[in-house]
């Protein structure tokens, strides 16, 4: 694989992910299919976590999605801990039952290794879909992840799960509950082959919250829409895109079950996962800039989402904006197709503060130099009015460059 | 607009086409936009012409669309002749009320030089989206356009309504019914924001059959599922796209009513459209290879439409085809993310004549030298067998290269 410059959307630094007590990190060089770099991490995570997660919809997923989504299901025995097994560079899709063997040999090699019970022991790979998973050079390399876990080694785990990715993606928030603080962090790998419709990419959560299982995976499941579902590059899915969100219940916090705490924990939940999401599209395969597409005033939210992807998906969008050109009639172009109810004459669309079209033509105001000018900036906000109802949605995108084409023709994923 | 250079995929040459008693092509440089070459085509049609229509179901679909459907549905007078007026370099669409009464305008001053019916000139306009369309130069030309009329001119009016076109689309059919000869003919331009759900891009088709205007639609509705609407560039829906077919009926042959000629007159019809359709995928913007995707097997045949969609859509796809790249790993992903039914273990996929994948595995022959050796042809087979039922389906696209980041970065359409 080309090595590819970091992206210019990318934030200056990757954030100081705060220790957790009890959870644990390692990766290692184990050389599945990239070379002379971290490609495996393990995460540990002790007794009494709760674990959700939520996956792709892909009818041809991957064989650790469908072990992950079977392990979810399953009674969890009494105070045992967990872990998380995760490869880059491969991404044991459409492998048949070799496959689904390669997830139990390495997941039930993980559980003797740390003494957590098999059905406890998750996994992802992402990487190239329809090669059989080696699972010899990470089998040899357990041991000495097993041995170098700490709970200092987040960013390195955050590395070791990256393909085309150029920065690895991290986020924290902070909470109190009764005076006493509730942490949590993320990290995320996603860069190409991300589309909505599903939990996107692979994204591990992890916070010292107390919270029941089935609590942590409602609170989990309704964010998905607002965050990891909100965003495409290319609209493409892919078949391994997976989040587990761990809670261990070691903060000294009360037990978070309605009200208040509830509601803040909700919101840093809500607000990290945004971030994370936002961190794949600033990401995104070739992205120069990040846009914005909000949608107001549809008749309902799933037309308000119809109209957000019709304009965030669309290639002549997208590349108008990789050329700077404020070309409001693609706009235009894809609030028709997308299938949503719209009145040619009730339309409203701004470019950031710029309104360029209203009243079924362009605004009597519209002047080309200035939406020129804003369209140089990094950052770009596509809003749409449809004037109908209070169907609102926000999605997030990026533009598609030469850079995407580079990175894809010659790319095996 | 910059000139892109002829795609490889373009046909050696344009056909000859017939000249059919009274249809009449003139086309001129009005300058609407582009200089120095022809940018209006006028047709005439001759008294007794049924006239069948289709168009974009775009929600923001343009003013000349909207006067075509309205027109279509109103009693002919009897008859009476007809007339297709078409611009290139301005939409008129998204143009409020200034564009329905640039409309009004232009087919009103066609029908007084010309003596037919208003309510008998159709016009479409293709190019910039969202800026008014200046009438006075094409009102100009009109006068020389009127008087250049020839049943010989259709090639020039073929390239007059071209934008990001590289070659003008122009196809031939004949038939013979109880020994008399029926001739089709037709043109269309088309390249980029090419994708289906609708009656796709500028497309004229023309026959001296004689044919009732409703079984004239009924026949042109059936075929466009087949043809026009199972084409696609990137993706993205027209503001104008616009087929209309003519039948003059002046061939010597009985009328066209039902049993063998009526089959026989589809089928040349479909020819027609399909090759039109086609060679708009061969114009696909910067497209160097021509993709036939053929889903079979599926549940059913929206099944089959929506996997064949979700492969000639991903830009995974196409851009792996453009590095010709055999990564059949991504046409499972798109399989996965079409939403249809699927099981990975029934799947079949075949590039050209090599199997690569079946049993939810790589399958065992595979020889990535040659899928590697077959993606150097310019001409690409995708075919999948789902193994559920018999839903199929055929769909037509090209790769994405660089060649349309350049188009669509700089192009204002």
């Amino acid at each position: 694989m080309a090595k590819h410059p970091r992206s210019p959307l990318a934030p200056k630094r990757f954030p100081k992910l705060p220790a957790l007590t009890g959870v644990k990190f390692a990766a290692a060089m184990a050389g599945v299919r990239y070379q002379g770099r971290r490609d495996v991490m393990l995460a540990l995570l002790p007794p009494g976590t709760a674990v959700a997660g939520a996956f792709t919809r892909s009818a041809t997923r991957s064989a650790p999605v469908r072990d992950c989504e079977r392990k979810l299901t399953l009674k969890v025995p009494k105070g045992s801990g967990a872990a998380i097994l995760v490869n880059s560079g491969n991404a044991n899709a459409f492998t048949g039952k070799a496959g689904d063997k390669a997830v139990r040999t390495l997941t039930g090699a993980v559980a003797k290794a740390l003494g957590v019970p098999a059905t406890r022991v998750f996994s992802a790979s992402t990487g190239v879909i329809g090669e059989p998973l080696p699972t010899a050079p990470i089998l040899q390399a357990l041991p000495s992840l097993v041995a170098s876990l700490s709970e200092k080694s987040a960013a390195e785990a955050a590395e070791a799960i990256m393909t085309t990715d150029t920065f690895p993606k991290g986020a924290v928030q902070e909470i109190t509950v009764e005076g006493e603080k509730i942490r949590l962090f993320g990290f995320a790998k996603g860069s190409g082959m991300i589309a909505p419709d599903m939990a996107t990419m692979l994204v591990y959560l992890f916070t010292d919250a107390k919270i029941a299982a089935p609590l942590l995976q409602k609170t989990l499941s309704g964010l998905l829409g607002e965050t990891f579902n909100a965003i495409t590059v290319d609209g493409d899915t892919s078949t391994s895109d997976s989040v587990l969100l761990a809670a261990t219940g070691q903060s000294a916090a009360p037990p978070i079950k309605s009200g208040a705490p509830l509601a803040a924990f909700r919101a840093a939940l809500h607000a990290l996962m945004r971030d994370l999401a936002q961190q794949v599209v600033r990401d995104g395969e070739g992205a120069q800039k990040f846009i914005e597409v909000a949608v107001t005033g549809a008749a309902n939210g799933e037309d308000a989402r119809r109209v957000a992807f019709a304009i965030a998906h669309s290639p002549l969008v997208k590349t108008a904006v990789a050329g700077e050109d404020p070309n409001w009639g693609r706009i235009v172009m894809a609030v028709g197709k997308s299938g949503a109810k719209a009145d040619r004459d009730r339309l409203k669309i701004h470019l950031g503060p710029h309104l360029l079209a209203e009243k079924g033509a362009r605004a009597a105001g519209y002047s080309e130099a200035k939406a020129a000018a804003y369209m140089k900036k990094a950052e770009i906000v596509i809003a749409v009015d449809l004037g109908l109802g209070r169907g609102a949605a926000q999605v997030w995108t990026c533009d598609l460059t030469h850079r995407y084409i580079d990175i894809n023709a010659d790319y095996r994923s």
